[in-house]
């Protein structure tokens, strides 16, 4: 006789983007509680997302998303703010119970908005202006520019005077902002150095003792394999010419301006 | 002898706009049962969001932020949707508790999340590039238009199938979407009337019943009086010639795309 096909707790919808990471870094400190995940790609360069049956997952229709399905009837969240909101509630992990610790809850919570409203939104921008639009577009790549040059001082203030980003543990704030953030540990982003902000790396030598951050950052190593540039890059423009291009035409011209 | 100096339950640095009228909603509702709230102007004209104290209440610089005087310790909060979630907490209202209701916790919070993460951000970039950009930036006005439509199309959608936008009650994710939406109640924006976006027009009919949202939007409406159009022009360029325009220089030449 057959064993029963074991059904994992959660299906995650992603691929290889920041605010799918945000997830994936959740899901890895729940394996240790028995919690599972089936992964499903999408790829957002055949516009996957945009299909009837996922529009029905998420209606915003943007990864990552996930369905609970520990649940009688499975429940979908959507938005990696929430997703990680909910989680953390769920499993009473890295946020603070309102109840007992209302001063913690609401900083955790300040700060993974802060990520959700601010870093990730801008960060968006300035990628697809340095390295997705057709053509450089000098006005919004400076503005984009030195709003992420501004949101790195932020944080790298905010890392001066706390441990962590949320409060002197780890918590969802942390897990907001190191989606985007781990990367500074593998390649050169941002003009975001050791130098110029020690105290971003610091965190991010801090974050890159826990387990789960190691198998993510592997993880994001090897997805540099086989990231589809151009396919992005196919996705705003239709001349072959400018997808072929690794970055905006022109962009060796342009001077980065800073706040 | 002279009555004890009542201090008001909470400060609310803001001014005229979209993120800071989400938080005197929720300040009205709360003026019911006896909660104050002393309001500090903060003129982002005169640059008063950079100044040395204000950084100390946010240091992101950004409005709004509230400190909360019932605690004996007094506690900040800042960005939008986290003050939103922290006035919710405390007040048990308009967020269903997790314990006990968590499928309806969880699509409030998303909703409201998906508000601070892609209607705010986007509609700010679109308003810029739209009125306060000094020139036309083709590439960007439309991006962001297209964006900003998409947007509104997933809300209708969602209204279509639920009475309010997290749940079927009167929520936060309300409250951070009308910061915004209200707007449309009293002048024409976003290519969005009764007639493209029936759903979302049932829904401000049905806020436009509350006493709290009656007395923002005569505060919206008092406010077009003294709004300082081109003191914010002046805050992205030095030319008075492109300052004292009423739109981007060349904007009557384009014809905005849709999704």
């Amino acid at each position: 006789m057959e064993a029963i096909n074991k059904t994992n707790s959660f299906i995650l919808y992603g691929n290889t983007s920041p605010n799918v990471y945000k997830i994936k870094l959740f899901f890895e400190e729940l394996s240790k509680i028995g919690v599972t995940y089936e992964y499903r790609s999408i790829d957002i360069t055949k516009w996957e997302q945009y299909s009837d049956d996922f529009k029905k997952i998420n209606p915003n229709k943007k990864i990552p998303a996930i369905i609970d399905n520990t649940l009688e009837k499975p429940h979908t969240v959507f938005e990696s703010g929430s997703i990680l909101i909910y989680l953390a509630q769920k499993y009473k992990k890295f946020l603070p119970d309102f109840q007992t610790n209302p001063i913690e809850n609401s900083d955790v919570i300040t700060w993974t908005i802060w990520q959700v409203a601010n870093l990730g939104p801008i960060f968006g921008q300035f990628t697809h202006f340095y390295k997705f639009s057709p053509k450089v577009e000098e006005y919004p790549l400076q503005r984009f520019h030195k709003d992420t040059q501004r949101i790195l001082r932020v944080l790298d203030n905010r890392l001066a005077v706390s441990k962590y980003i949320g409060s002197d543990e780890y918590s969802i704030a942390d897990i907001s902002s190191a989606g985007w953030l781990l990367y500074l540990s593998l390649i050169p982003l941002y003009d975001c150095t050791r130098e110029s902000h020690k105290n971003i790396y610091r965190w991010l030598d801090l974050l890159g003792e826990r387990e789960s951050v190691k198998k993510i950052l592997a993880d994001i190593q090897e997805s540099f394999k086989s990231f589809n540039f151009h396919g992005i890059r196919a996705i705003f423009t239709n001349d072959p010419e400018l997808i072929k291009l690794n970055a905006p035409l022109g962009i060796e011209n342009v001077k980065l301006q800073f706040p």
